[in-house]
């Protein structure tokens, strides 16, 4: 073969190909899965079996204990409200390295290069995944599925080859809950895309997000996301803060004309995240993303995807996020993963806390569900979690966490009791002044009246140590 | 005198008075200083001369060696850039207690009471105090300068009397910067004033509003503001967040509503701060705010009195606070504090940091200045600084540092390279191309035409390491 | 008259009570509640029974689900592993003031004054209020069960009083799990107690933890607790920080020889904290204090009492924390209450996280129990609970919690998958060159003899996800 | 071929090199630079000249404007109290890479290999850097300057042959401050290397370390550093944290005796950092190293090296912990870097606060001095800086931070009032009594007794703002 190939891996587990690098056939030491065209054969994950549902006295780490997915909760199927969906990125292009670390993961399936055929062969991998785990939803950006090419025109055409695989493996049931656009990891995006200094960069990546929302659009994706991963600023002293929102602006705005125009359907969802890796990131969390939206006219336009870990790094708490979002009408879908409350990075964990994802399903049941979106698993294994079936066990562990929290959170519900502390703690407004005042019509002069009338109010304890108990019983 | 007196000493220093005690006369161990009537007589700071400007080699703690208030900056008095105003309720309620313990202050002129007599003696010690240190603004919360009383009418009609002195003190000269009412602190307010789940609670807070309005234009205030101090949640189990949120927009629709009946034409301003006392408060930050504004249609009637202390607990730079503001039109006044970046709590520091002094300084003149807002010294002493002379030297202290600032800022942009490093960054974008796409009028396919026609874009450095060393020249 | 003048600084929900202030008798407005003698009659709790344990499907508040104090787990009964105490300050002085607040609870037996008569009649209600919860411990602040004299000898005199009757209401079940001093809410420990600049102030504070260790002695306490809560600095610019904390070390040492003179036998502890209410406090975490214990020879005489919010605040689990105290040899008592993890100050609730509960209990059953320590509730209520019951349903929640977090840890023990998981990853420690190893007889010469040898190690998975399902299950 | 397979990981700007892959020859693309033999010829900064002081007013960015070598400040020469060093590492070979991004920076003397010819090269660029900007001291790690090889050995000898040339060129004036082994790339330390739960870690690990300081003895090296960089732990579930903590004893008992053998007289360093890349590091900070040291008797053996960056992100401020090391004697070295006080990872900036900066310099002069340690410039360009001056730029830039910080601080010192107002502080314990105090001869009873005698002590307030505004005069 020819070549000088440079692999350079990058954290954020994403590999990132800058040379062109081609190992047509299957390589040496893979042994006995290389078929006689050098293609991979057989399983990838041969001691894996489909994933069964065994309930929680089981004690097989691939089982799932309370994801049971055709069992019915509140009137739909679990796997209706929970819509789960694999991240390509973190599960097949993961190598486990970190700012301070090299990879440390070496799927026996990985043959070191970023070739076309590595990109088919992993794959067929995702689906063999998705299959076992049984999971009918997969999200990707552009350029963990398919190499870099030397230029644009080539890096499409590798990505139409291997969107067209996966085409073909999705098979009826399989659908992308989202694609997007990877804006972050090439150096010509180290100043942002659409919030970049450079005219040219804003441009490639309209040209880039283009691409991505018609081959999302090709493979039956039901949502395309925007995720500003360096649209923010390191110093505000070179920066020109009001003229990059403004040519972000432009940018969505582009880009819902677009969607427009090629008759894709799906809801073009934006996801917050305060900061990592820039100091600032415009789309800090769901209010800061709203008033965004709202400043250029786009609220019509977007939803939010809240991820948990993003949130917490804001300063609140992922219930809150999800709730700001909810309540103002845009929560679209969910990164379902986790953080650790002492770091102050984004550490993708899956969520474990069964509290946490209760609140969560709260949310989710308050919002009817997030069809057409779901719950993406932005997570992934440990750095020192190097078997395969981690892999395993870290979804089934993400999933039953959340099918605990769907099923407390069902138990809330039909109990009640929580739903009505709440109700009777503003039942006061329930009143004809109560009305009055929520239609706006009750001025300071009626009010003050009535203040002087009264004398002072009573006020109720808030019973939250009560709420507190409520909610832990159904854990 | 008749009387069970409780006064209850609360901690933010403001001292809140339940029932009814009144020692009309000066306080026998007040000594000299009361005069035959039991008024207080003569100076209350007598050691301290009227503070000058002395210039930077001055080591005397006593005088300003930065701020010289009649010296023309960019075209503009430091007076008129600077527009300082001292916060009554830090300099003379501030006991310098905190959650640990009990006040330490014990100014000469305090007796122990919360009575009339009382209130106008400390509000004469606040115009000597105005007056020594050069100081033509002052800010207030209603409870703060007079005393509760059995009822809302007769605590209006405390603040009335208290009032009357203020405006007589003021004479041609002095102004508040702003007025506002105290929503946090009595017990009623536990679960907020306009977001509080008793309507009881919602139209006593309105009638203390509508008070506290008509007091600030009596005085000839040029601003008010509104501080959410408990409007936010401690746990979202207990809370309907929309509800709530949905009543606060009522709220100051009619505070909208009753500021035009009463031609008071000063700006309503809205005070961001993350959280504290609650656990989450609804105007976290300034984006958080400015999205509520435009949610409820509120935008046009209110500005931003942005706090640094308040900006760096919600995770942003003070800078970056004072920015989003000014970009969005609604930088209005600004709270100068500063507080400890390793401390989660608000400590309501003077400024003494040069650097963010030049930053802020940065903001407001591109903001063409603060009027008819300014600076609000809302800091206070340290809980161990109990000398009469340290309130003067912390006043100075931030005075000179926000006067450093000024000059720095007048530096860098005398001398322009900063901001010609900023233009440079983002010249692309001063083309033709440039101006279709902030014009709207760039779609994804031209944009995609352009980019497959011009291969890797070129990326210029960011420069930041010498943006910060030209930053630093200036100090 | 020359006043009745009661100064009460709230904060920290402690109530500190300056000039002199004595109904004797029951306040006119308690009603029914004062018998001939002005003293109180019949019951404080009127409506709530004594707490029974009804099983994990009561819905009654007012019951225990988890907490069956005779119930043998892992061969001892859950009181024995539990050992609850409940804070005298927090749970009877606790006003729900904050810094931005008013008290909120007004308790039916407080008359709103510190008298000696309110002090009894208040240890009355705390005696019964253990008796109906059923835990046989307490604790408290020398300043918080009595008040306030003149002068140190009548402030001592008044605190023999009350102990007196303590004393006599414990009867032969109830002691305290430990009594402390409170050096940090009075004014002139604002610069520290040990560690203050003034000589007065230190040679003050000795002779009020002399006094502190009598009593404590006096009741039968088994532990006596040192909170260096101003033992630290606001700022490096003013403090001689060595200086202090040789002091610090001297009035330790003083302590330590104080409690052999008196035949004290409990033990003493220290409980670390990072900051609040000081910037730093020297006692910052369990590493920090092990530090300052071994360079002054300290080292045998103290244990830690971990609380968990504490550790939190300085960046570290509760749980790490723990175990950094166990395995120097001195986990000694817990402070049982946990922190909001988006919250930069010490909440002090009450711990409703099972899994962090667990974790803990993990700890505690490594440690073979904390007996002579224990579990100390130093948590409140929220400020907006103002239920006489909320007290009750608090502390339930909270016991419910730690019985929980017990039971599942020894589901943990028993099932032994967890235990296994970490053994086998350090196994090959366990063989001749491990040995050799840990035995400090490996030089660098001999492993680098056997590294060359070996060639490249292999490296396990540390299966960090299996690991958090194994611990999940136990939930 | 079999291939020329160039696996680069990159993240904390380290590149790590897996295969063989050797290019000889000067890379065809690097033109006129290379000479007949391939090799590199000229200058590798073409365009800057030798660094020289120029005062405060210059505007020359390839300028010192505070930073003037030989001026004598408080008796000695800036140059020895500085004692600058470059980090290799960030230098040479960060590559502008982050958990989200790809390599931004391609120095023109970079071909993009690992080779043993790159390392050659890059290490002439190492020697003209220094000496252009005047700096006579280097810090590296072992893989940072020379590439792996196929087996220790093999890599052994790479090392040996780059640091022959590293001493030819070192010349008499150049020298290591220290040398380091890195211990935390490659995958084999993902678990740590002494607190590995692999035995065959550990002894790889020291062989590694064993090589290090041999070579670092070699080349006339100062100093030799510790950073734990994986030594701590992810989830307590998985780690036994006691064994673990007995390891690391052992591994530096050994490093010790190993020093003393090879005659090495340079000073061992650990440098502290509380987490990242794992949740929990062992050498959280200074105390809790200096507990460890003492725990397992090795307080003799070791020094600090405290990084400002890692003390911020201990919650502490860089002069905390500055002071902290040097109370207890054991103050080493200094990384001279700075975080963002908003940001939850290392940043590593060059440090550009002048009052930060003064008061590190407020310590090293309380300190004597540094030597044998110095200021190492653990910091690097940020990612979006990318031309080869800009290293140039964050070097001065850094350089006359520090500079200005010392003669602020020798500003500080001569005016002299800082000091007294601390000194005066303390004053109280200047007496018989104080003797006694900080003697250990004053017991409680005799404290007890003054107590009494003296009744209510006198406070004096800490003049915080006078001591700020005093060291604000000195900026």
């Amino acid at each position: 073969m020819a070549g000088r190939i440079l692999l350079l891996v990058l954290s954020m587990n994403v590999v990132f190909f800058i040379a062109n690098a081609v190992p047509e056939t299957c390589p040496a030491d893979l042994g006995e899965k290389c078929g006689e065209n050098g293609e991979w054969e057989g399983e990838f994950f041969p001691g894996i079996p489909k994933i069964k549902y065994e309930g929680p006295s089981s004690k097989n780490p691939l089982a799932y204990k309370w994801y049971n997915a055709e069992e019915v909760i509140l009137g739909k199927k679990m796997k209706d409200w929970l819509r789960f969906s694999v991240a390509f990125w973190h599960t097949f292009r993961g190598t486990g390295a970190d700012p301070f670390g090299a990879p440390t993961k070496y799927w026996p399936w990985e043959d070191g290069t970023n070739s076309i055929a590595m990109a088919k062969r992993r794959m067929r991998a995702n689906f063999e995944f998705l299959n076992k785990l049984g999971v009918d939803r997969w999200c990707f950006h552009d350029r963990d599925i398919a190499p870099y090419g030397k230029t644009l025109q080539e890096t499409n055409s590798n990505l139409d080859e291997v969107v067209a695989l996966a085409k073909e493996l999705q098979g009826d049931k399989i659908r992308p809950l989202w694609g997007t656009a990877q804006l972050f990891m090439h150096p010509r995006y180290m100043h942002g895309a659409a919030t970049s200094s450079e005219l040219g960069v804003y441009a490639y990546a309209a040209a880039q997000v283009k691409k991505a929302m018609e081959v999302t659009h090709y493979l039956g994706g039901e949502n395309y996301v925007f995720w500003g991963g360096r649209e923010g600023y390191q110093t505000l002293l070179n920066t020109d803060m009001e003229r990059e929102l403004d040519h972000l602006a432009r940018f969505l705005g582009a880009a819902v004309a677009y969607k427009k125009k090629i008759g894709f359907n799906g809801t073009l969802l934006i996801e917050p995240k305060p900061q990592e890796p820039t100091k600032h990131q415009y789309d800090w969390d769901a209010a800061t993303t709203l008033n965004f939206l709202r400043k250029y006219g786009l609220l019509g336009e977007f939803k939010l995807n809240i991820e948990c870990n993003h949130a917490t790094l804001s300063g609140h708490s992922c219930h809150h996020d999800l709730e700001t979002a909810r309540i103002n009408g845009l929560l679209g879908n969910i990164d379902a993963n986790t953080g650790d409350p002492q770091v102050g990075w984004d550490t993708d964990q899956f969520m474990t806390d069964i509290g946490e994802a209760t609140m969560v399903m709260l949310s989710v049941i308050k919002n009817g569900g997030l069809a057409p979106g779901g719950f993406n698993f932005d997570a992934k294994l440990r750095r020192e979690s190097t078997d395969v079936e981690d892999l395993f066990i870290a979804h089934i562990g993400g999933m039953d966490t959340l099918a605990r929290g769907l099923r407390n959170a069902a138990k809330l519900i039909e109990d009640g009791s929580l739903a009505e502390l709440v109700r009777k703690r503003y039942s006061s407004f329930d009143t004809e002044l109560g009305g009055q005042i929520e239609a706006g019509k009750a001025d300071f002069e009626m009010l003050e009246k009535k203040a002087m009338e009264w004398g002072e109010p009573k006020v109720a304890s808030a019973k939250q140590e009560l709420a507190e108990m409520i909610f832990q019983s159904s854990l």
